[in-house]
């Protein structure tokens, strides 16, 4: 058998073991994404952290990157879509709930009274929201989630939301991961919104998933231990929560962070502020055509501090309009 | 070049891709584990769960495995060593805190007043601790945890702490690895007393570390942004709490738990208690010689009502005297 034919049966073997390491060879790199700085940023720093020779070099256990969900891996607009979520489950729970019937946050929000939601902020209405569906075990919330997500659809697009993730963002996590990096979502939303779709949807499985918390209790009932979920929040995972987060769940600083709001700010901070190359980047909703454009003064997804720090701390803003070829998969 | 040959030399290949896989074939199955009822019911539960062709096959994404720490992975007599440790903290502490003169915890552990701090109960000791190290940053807490491991000694066996892991587990996590399971820490033990050195004693990286944690604060000093420690507790990972403690940070049953108390309960019963197959195993604690011996009446690691209800939950009891060559690694 001659050489070259013995090193290609070699390499089928090879590629049969370690299917991982020859998808790497393979892949091409974030085709989504114009040729532009952010592209050229990204692909540099992997590169740089990747080289075992290079002083920028760094151990795969310590390639942690972090992501923000809403409005950066998918669209968050008009409005969260797992708030979204919870004013249907609100509305189903009222009629097991009169005294909501005089509670303010819930007669702005049957009345979808937005300057009365503005004024009364976000607290009475979690408040709300975490009553409508305390009681449940956790078992029974995971079908009530996964049930709504197969049924609803988009306002705009007309399409289930899970198809609102951002193809170029997709691109990006396979990316990194095939350069040896661990992906982990650090989101304002709630973990047991994003498990049941994001391994499917980001190739991210639930144990990498970080985000707000709502208290639950261990319980055994009809001879079976059950968690059963409370009426208060055990940990908001937002803005300064995020780091706190990072810390309590991976325990080692990320070289890399991707966010696009405010509520990100601190994430990029503690993300750069390490030793060594790091990278840091945010989402700038520019494209009212393909997806939406908003930004500082937005109710959702703010994004005005970050905006500003970006320069001084060399944090990458992307361009949807300019730097994305695809927004979403399904469109042409 | 003839037939085998060739396959050889693909073999070389193979395993320098693919290593782990190689690495499966030629690891001998615990071999610090004597022939018994405890060794063949694991190498028979990996075996149904690993074949892709039998009924019991799980996915190695599900194949999720969760260990107690003090106690299972390694030793905790004659105190949890954390509790050493932050003894040795409180005592430091004692001079900026003069107030603790008149605290009856205080002077109990001053006075090493066994009877007294068992009246007192762990809540008053737990707050001196927290006081102790609150206002710490998160690097300055774990600097002070990696100067105490190098230099503090066990007082039976004159060894660094970190020597007094369990050789058999260490084969056991390490086998349970190479059959494609995730490994976890859940534990009573505070995370950052474990993460220092449980990647190298045990291969399990921080971010598979579950276990009690102390609130921290994000703040920005200096213009660094830094977490400081608080002095209360966010959350205790122990007897329920260990369920819940898995739920946030896996968001999966686990199908294998291995523990050795009663603060262990919850989670063997949560993980035997899921659809398919399962096992959880229980470390009796009975080679006075070895190690130490002690089960109901226990102040540290008491196991009763979890022997108790072993047989009709068909959890193993593990005999450290029957079932284990050897204890530790440095031991003949």
């Amino acid at each position: 058998m001659p050489l070259v034919s013995s090193i290609r049966r070699a390499a089928v073997w090879a590629c049969a073991l370690a299917w991982a390491a020859c998808a790497v060879a393979q892949a091409p790199a974030l085709p989504s994404w114009n040729d532009g700085e952010p592209r050229m940023r990204i692909v540099e720093f992997v590169r740089a952290v990747s080289d075992p020779k290079g002083k920028d070099f760094v151990a795969p256990a310590d390639r942690i990157a972090v992501f923000d969900n809403d409005g950066t891996l998918w669209a968050e607009q008009p409005l969260y879509f797992q708030a979204l979520f919870m004013l249907d489950q609100v509305k189903a729970a009222a009629p097991g709930h009169p005294e909501w019937q005089q509670n303010p946050a819930f007669k702005a929000l049957a009345a979808q009274d937005q300057a009365a939601l503005e004024k009364l902020g976000m607290k009475p209405v979690l408040e709300l929201l975490a009553q409508a569906n305390s009681g449940m075990t956790v078992g029974e919330y995971d079908a009530t989630i996964r049930n709504w997500l197969a049924s609803a659809r988009h306002p705009k697009f007309k399409r289930p939301y899970t198809d609102l993730t951002y193809l170029p963002m997709r691109e990006l996590l396979d990316y990194l991961r095939a350069n040896g990096f661990s992906t982990f979502i650090v989101s304002g939303g709630s973990v047991e919104f994003m498990r049941p779709w994001a391994e499917k949807a980001y190739g991210i499985p639930p144990e990498q998933v970080i985000g707000s918390q709502q208290e639950v209790k261990f319980d055994v009932k009809d001879g079976k231990p059950v968690l059963t979920r409370e009426a208060r929040f055990a940990f908001v995972d937002d803005g300064p929560g995020k780091p706190v987060g990072i810390y309590r769940h991976i325990g080692k600083r990320p070289i890399f962070a991707f966010g696009n709001s405010d509520g990100d700010f601190q994430m990029l901070q503690v993300t750069t502020a390490g030793e060594g190359r790091r990278l840091a980047l945010i989402v700038h909703h520019d494209d009212a055509q393909r997806e939406f454009a908003y930004d500082r003064q937005s109710h959702i997804g703010k994004l005005d501090k970050a905006l500003d720090a970006a320069p001084a701390n060399h944090w990458v803003v992307v361009s949807m309009n300019k730097d994305w070829k695809k927004v979403f998969a399904f469109q042409q």
